[in-house]
């Protein structure tokens, strides 16, 4: 005898393993696959990626889960229905030769993108963003069932999060972030690290600051990739970094932002093991996570006291004099036109950019042909200087030719939450940064792992950030904290 | 409009794209996969087995098999076809109870081996072997439909070949190998190779060896693992070899074994791509890839002056004096007890060895309780010393745990057809020694990509060779190579 629910979580665990399979094949292109493969792999990927698509449209799932009550279920089973339901949902609701047409055009996108980013011309990629766009929009339309668009798009990322609530949040941060920057741009600025750094110890020091960081190496492992990521749930949880000999933080800190993302993977109860609340539950959640270990533990004072130590003892004199000049140098704050090369002050002024940008976009308010123009102005606004290039900004980012419209504002929501957490942590930590300064990140990482980490999907974000902190989550901690320690440092 | 001959190869397309997705899984995890992921990695390689069985069982195929006008078709359309039916024809003679039942236990039983190969202990593993025996007779019997069983499962391996056939084919070989091994054991050794050989320098030379034997990196990768294999078909061809300090032969002749295998893989005509076409042949075919790589080119008199040179290049004095000396060495006739270990004249012994075992367990005149003894005889009358422990008899193999059954004789086939393929090439190209005392393989290479390896699946294995050779197949240009060489080097 068989229930619709069991039915319905033993054909979702499969769908679940497959989809490991999916990421385990993207880590596998990203890291070892031979170049002469990518074509074949093209097929490869697309084979798997239909088998999951019949999956995820498969009409039994519409048949159990008309056939489950709810109510009987356990927290668990309520939050697995919730997550398959969604999921369902939004699958169905979505013609399927829009989704087919969608995953046709962005595959192609990504490279005509790629193409126009190295040579500097907006041009050349605007035709194929203009249709991307057109697909979004009617996407979005098909989601919103008459609603708000963008809504519908953000709720892929963030379940819950609509472009009013993040707007209210997101006007808050920028007017404090703008005078900080100005604020700080007025003072001098601490030295920078220069040098050269032999890469293979880069990787060997960011192994060890991994592990430090409560990454378990015996469920994951280290790669160097192009791009740093993270990949995989459960018990196989695999991160890349980069190396650039002049610049060892690079290497460092994207190691920790990544372990970040892993450990919420590695953590999550294992009772959920290849089931949807198995898997972070948000992006902005997810964000938190690799922010929180990245900037409020990795870039700490008391931590940079510990990571100047571990420089000197891997690199030798690394032309920095004390523990409190590496902390400065760690926290410079710099020019530069590149997101993901961005400061703390300065991150979120660029994630801010993009989020109205691309509401606007998908507003109709701006069209692609005006797209170039706005950035500049909203940059040299915020930022206080010019644009030089396009790579530089509009074309800088991947997000758009993919489709992703939504999922920019994600990462100031994650820098919120762990603004957030941060504050929660310290007031049940006192002795956090004594820790910290000796390389001891097991009493803050266990605080995450116990009060964010461990339920996985079981919780919907705001509500797991609130049971974590005791409070709604808004955007004053992080203000806080940045004003403070940014104070302190161009004091 | 669609036709069916279209629309089956479309459907196999992606099956053949879903086989290689597995076939990443499986050499990610003998690689490069974190030792916590193993159970996790179970349940991620059952969900894309589930949906491979799903669709070579998909009532479609046999619609569209019956719709198609086979005569209408070109002849890599004919050969796919024939695959196709041939794999689905077998699928379907096999109840889903017992395909399922036999998927279950010889999971379950690799385990049951290994670890009674760990403890020297054939009783532990016999219960086991006797469920999995028990089930490969139902399913040989099922295959077979009242012919002959063994060929019903040999057939999986090695199509068209019939146990009578290599029965005649093994009779004329074991007399004159047990003749040669009892002269050569008659005569004084050459010195084998001894010292302690860098691990690292010796996955540098097996890289630059696999490159000379025409190995495309740009296609393919070289890592260690515990057991050398080759993975995958077309433009992504990995290979494993394996280092121990004391021994560079077995990394260096392991990576030029796997060579072979990957070579024939990567050297398919690419129109094949990800069709039944597109991968070798059979076992026998492959292994004769394989075997000709590494003994009748890579053992040659030839090549080793090469090889000692590079070797001296690359570890200084190896302690043997000359390039003959070296030939020695590398072909040195041994003790032992191990098929994987042994030497060009010992090797099929150990196959004809299981070859008859195996039959007789099949036919039900052998039972697996009188199996350990009736291996120990047979091999103390073929070697000439008695088998010591389990693990060096009747427990060595992985095979017959996970129900290979007619996998074995594959081995010898492919050995013969080396011999008969080196004779062609021997004839065809008299400028062969002094291309291969350079290191120069092109010409060989070349020559085995021409008349075997680029026609796939598109002819039998049998006619393939004859194709190659002008004549059909025998064990003669074997055994006539083997005397000639070892007499020589023990003359």
């Amino acid at each position: 005898m068989s229930d619709p629910f069991s039915d319905l979580m033993a054909f979702q665990r499969e769908t679940e393993a497959l989809s490991q399979v999916a990421g385990r094949l993207s880590w596998d292109q990203e890291t070892v696959m031979p170049r002469g493969a990518a074509a074949q792999r093209s097929d490869e990927m697309a084979a798997i990626e239909g088998v999951l698509h019949a999956r995820r449209t498969d009409p039994r799932v519409g048949e159990w889960l008309a056939a489950i009550d709810g109510a009987a279920l356990d927290p668990a089973g309520q939050a697995n229905l919730r997550h398959i339901r969604r999921s369902y949902d939004r699958t169905m609701k979505v013609p399927a030769k829009l989704a087919a047409a969608l995953a046709r055009l962005t595959s192609v996108a990504q490279g005509v993108w790629a193409e126009a980013r190295a040579n500097d011309d907006f041009a050349a990629f605007a035709p194929t963003l203009r249709e991307v766009l057109a697909l979004k929009r009617e996407e979005g339309a098909a989601l919103a069932d008459g609603g708000n668009v963008y809504d519908a798009l953000l709720d892929d990322y963030e379940p819950g999060a609509t472009a009013e609530s993040l707007e209210a949040m997101f006007g808050a941060l920028r007017p404090r972030l703008v005078a900080l920057r100005d604020k700080v741009r007025g003072r001098p600025a601490p030295a920078a690290l220069s040098g050269q750094f032999d890469e293979a110890a880069q990787m060997k020091l960011a192994r060890h600051i991994a592990r430090t960081f409560g990454y378990d190496m015996s469920r994951g492992r280290v790669d160097k990739a192009v791009h740093p990521f993270s990949s995989g749930s459960g018990n196989d949880v695999r991160i890349t970094t980069r190396t650039a000999a002049e610049d060892p933080f690079n290497c460092l800190y994207s190691t920790i932002h990544e372990v970040g993302h892993a450990s919420y993977e590695q953590n999550i109860d294992a009772a959920h093991l290849l089931t949807p609340v198995g898997a972070g539950v948000s992006m902005g959640v997810h964000e938190s996570q690799s922010r929180i270990y990245e900037n409020q533990l990795g870039r700490s004072r008391a931590f940079c006291g510990y990571l100047f130590g571990q420089m000197r003892e891997t690199f030798g004199d690394i032309g920095i004099a004390d523990a409190e000049a590496f902390y400065g140098a760690v926290n410079r704050v710099h020019g530069g036109f590149i997101r993901t090369e961005a400061d703390e002050v300065q991150y979120n002024l660029h994630v801010l950019l993009r989020f109205d940008l691309e509401r606007a976009l998908i507003a109709r308010d701006l069209e692609v042909d005006d797209l170039e123009a706005a950035w500049n102005d909203r940059f040299e606004a915020d930022f206080g200087y010019k644009v030089d290039r396009a790579s530089n900004g509009v074309l800088q980012d991947v997000h758009w030719s993919v489709g992703l419209f939504g999922y920019f504002p994600t990462y100031t929501l994650g820098n919120v939450y762990a603004g957030c957490l941060h504050a929660a942590l310290r007031a049940a930590r006192p002795e956090l940064d004594a820790e910290l300064s000796s390389g001891d990140l097991a009493g803050a990482t266990e605080w995450l792992r116990a009060h964010v980490q461990v339920h996985g999907g079981l919780y919907e974000p705001r509500a797991l950030i609130e049971r974590a902190t005791g409070r709604a989550p808004d955007e004053g901690p992080l203000l806080d904290y940045l004003e403070e320690k940014f104070t302190a440092i161009y004091g």
